[in-house]
């Protein structure tokens, strides 16, 4: 099943996605809800974020060739040899479409991330391996965009990963998802830059969950970005950034560069 | 004007508190509410966290002692050059009076902090230093409580400060302030332990304002705490520690150590 959050009317309301037949409904995706008469056409609507999410986490270093690679992993800071979870901030979501607005004083080094984001669909603490992806309601698809000067420079990724319109993220969220044969591919203009086993990660979904609810709880709408492969070239002003994983959807944004 | 939050009858309801007199309204306290006939006494209320964030921002070291002491500040991690915004995390937050619950695998090294939190009024981007205080709607009070040992050696601070119950904040938003007459006096068991200005900051309220805003917006609930001055001792299980901020109010959390 996949939902989606659109436009409507001034107001944000929530919807059923079959094939291209929005179906409105109210109440909330995580609990009770109700099937609209109405169906909308997926041409028609403009898509919000698919869901805004109470706490924001993002793994950082979670796949091999992206720790290893473009100085990220170094002596001085090694690949995690645990499930530490990082934070990102909702003022930087923007939805499928949205453009990635890049501020004047950035540097030349404005890279994408393509990553698998799994949505929290319950209160959840002490998850054991058995049961954590029981707490998981779906998966959409994130674009972690980092200014890497500022973060390797700054005391925190705040500016880096955290600038308005940095976290595109949607199109949708998919209930139904094999995890081990999702594949993504991440397209720079329409030319394919990488493609790998989206599942293929440092620490898995369930280490990830086990670990945080060690400490945590989570909460239904909560976000958990997963990290991404491989390295970015440099984002430039007019450039448009797909990132489809297999079986959950593409993720498109253009890429505009402010005036100084 | 001071706003509380409050449990009334399953819900959590928003109140303006005259004295001790708690007078709830209907509506939001950033934009149109209207009082109701009704009023309760404070000491019949159990008051939840005055305002949820949206976004739940946190200075570093911001006061000098606190970044020259502790092994806090390093010629690895020296005192900030510029005043980057870090983030905590919504889960971890409790109301006064509260327990605070320290995990059984946590070292001795819990600490608290005694902070000073901006709550954001209104929306708001490129603020400037003339009106960088408009978008203030009042401020609270903060205990950002950490695990020590986490915070050296994990890459993040998600357990290390953000494990549930690590972050108190309250009693209530106080909207009439002078910050330059503000002092801070942290008290454990009732105990004295240190008293400094409030306001005698590394970077202050409008230099953070001001730069988060170049890049970030900031949105009517949003919290940003301010960092603490000195350093705490460890804190034991059935420990009292008080966080008193002069015309604002006490922010007061008994620690619970549980068992392993």
């Amino acid at each position: 099943m996949r939902w989606i959050r659109f436009h409507d009317d001034g107001a944000v309301r929530t919807a059923i996605l079959e094939g291209s037949t929005v179906r409105p409904v109210r109440g909330d995706m995580f609990s009770d809800y109700e099937i609209e008469d109405r169906c909308l056409d997926l041409a028609d609507v403009r898509l919000d974020v698919p869901v805004f999410p109470r706490t924001f986490y993002a793994a950082g270093f979670n796949y091999q060739a992206h720790a290893a690679s473009a100085g990220l992993a170094s002596p001085d800071r090694p690949a995690p040899k645990e499930a530490n979870i990082g934070y990102r901030a909702t003022n930087a979501l923007i939805a499928h479409e949205e453009p990635i607005i890049v501020p004047p004083d950035a540097t030349d080094k404005v890279n994408y991330e393509g990553e698998i984001v799994v949505v929290i669909g319950r209160k959840a603490k002490n998850l054991d391996r058995d049961n954590a992806l029981s707490a998981v309601f779906g998966y959409t698809i994130g674009n972690d965009v980092s200014e890497r000067t500022w973060q390797k420079t700054d005391s925190t990724f705040w500016r880096a990963k955290n600038t308005d319109t940095f976290k595109p993220m949607g199109p949708w969220i998919e209930t139904d998802v094999v995890l081990d044969d999702l594949e993504t591919v991440v397209r720079l203009n329409g030319e394919e830059q990488i493609r790998f086993a989206t599942n293929d990660m440092i620490f898995g979904i369930v280490d990830y969950l086990v670990r945080m609810t060690r400490y945590l709880t989570l909460y239904p709408g909560d976000v958990v970005w997963m990290g991404t492969e491989g390295t970015s070239p440099n984002l430039l002003d007019g450039d448009v950034v797909e990132i489809e994983i297999s079986g959950i959807g593409t993720l498109r944004n253009p890429v505009v560069r402010q005036a100084g």
